[in-house]
């Protein structure tokens, strides 16, 4: 992903680091990158009373995710995740991540995550809601590329 | 916990270790444990036909679960975790587990997990339901100790 | 564990839940709890100065622990993890903890964690060094008690 | 990713699933998959002699990993974890994988994982050593294509 400085991430999340993140090369694993994204992602619709998670009528499936890794991060590094939203189509939203230490300037891993909202009952694609895109749409950014 | 031998435990699951177990001093964290407690009692209870994560009228609850940890383990051992049932009350029931190496006598670690059996809507305990209890009882042991 | 009220933990680490740790149930997976706890234990001998993950001469092995549970929480709580020093011994120490919602006072769950000191080449126990026991001792508390 | 069918993939591992893997939604957490991906690579490589994870000179880093997710899977699923080799590099491996329930055909979930080899202490790249090569050319699939 091109352009992952933090000017280019309208939303940002701070978030901890665990012990047991770290794997046994001493890092943070790979596979927890994707809980940065997921926990950010979340939070966002969560806290902008979009989403409740158990009894909302549209939730968000993940069909997509993606990330690159630039530099290790470990416990106990406390993280900024910045959020932009990549664009909004007409099931799905695509949102993109960068992973930084507080901080400090240059993203350790970028990437994507795309959520296509459905009926939390038949499990099948609705339009993104109205209250989904009003919050959305202050976070899009024109500096937003495809991988 | 005394005991913790293979012959004491009469249902026993086998279950895979995961790279991300590992934690930066290369052996499974002791966090991961829990899971492994955790998918054997759930797999008894679902694979016994008792439970039904999202439908069943009748869930467990976690309200206590400990411990002890006596040899190292590490990805990618292949584990076996023994299951007892230590006592079923009215509306509780504490399991008792040991983890093992596959092929291997002596327990890494051993511990207990209570599960309180809760209506899903209301979260009020109920009587410990008859078939849970046939399903459990073959797994009684005589040998099963108070902590 | 009685005492499980915040005036009884010293020292107080702030966590993040994430996404992930809610299960099937929707509220926080019992296994996560032992992670808060294994969290605020290594961070704070890591931000003391004490504990170096790679470095180190002496670590910490884990050789017990164990929680009971009071209340659920759910992501996205943000929380407070309470810590005091239960015990130094000669070659370990038993820390006691406490989760609690942020700026709510019941404790959501409460246990111990206990560590034994080693030697990172030999993995035999060694006395538990002078520097922790200084960063420790201010948080032992006479409010400390056996399980 | 094209072609995520069984036969197009040469190794197989077999994988549990675990409670905690589901999220508050009753399926596998995204990110989980993602431990699928890195536990089927490593297993192969430590199962093929070529790595060890305390002491090898040369250790993977991850760089570069991406996941599209087609149908849910969910505890107690028993998996397979399809992988291929897409392209082994100077210093760097492409893996593909696939996700499968136990016994049923269409992939659940597709993949790719990139390593680069490097030196452990100096953290530098190195080119894929001979005995990698030996082990992972088998492994390598016309089918292989880019994501």
């Amino acid at each position: 992903m091109r352009n992952a400085v933090r000017g280019n991430f309208p939303h940002v999340a701070a978030l901890d680091t665990r012990w047991m993140d770290n794997d046994a090369y001493g890092h943070v694993n790979n596979v927890i990158y994707y809980s940065y994204f997921d926990t950010a992602v979340n939070r966002l619709l969560i806290e902008g009373g979009v989403l409740d998670v158990l009894g909302s009528e549209t939730i968000g499936l993940v069909v997509d995710t993606g990330c690159s890794y630039f530099r290790s991060i470990a416990f106990p590094d406390k993280l900024d995740v910045g959020l932009r939203v990549a664009r909004i189509g007409n099931t799905s939203v695509r949102y993109e991540l960068a992973i930084f230490r507080a901080c400090d300037e240059p993203a350790c891993a970028a990437g994507h995550f795309i959520h296509v909202y459905v009926n939390r009952r038949t499990g099948r694609p609705v339009s993104v809601p109205e209250n989904f895109r009003s919050l959305l749409e202050p976070y899009c950014s024109a500096q937003a590329m495809p991988a």
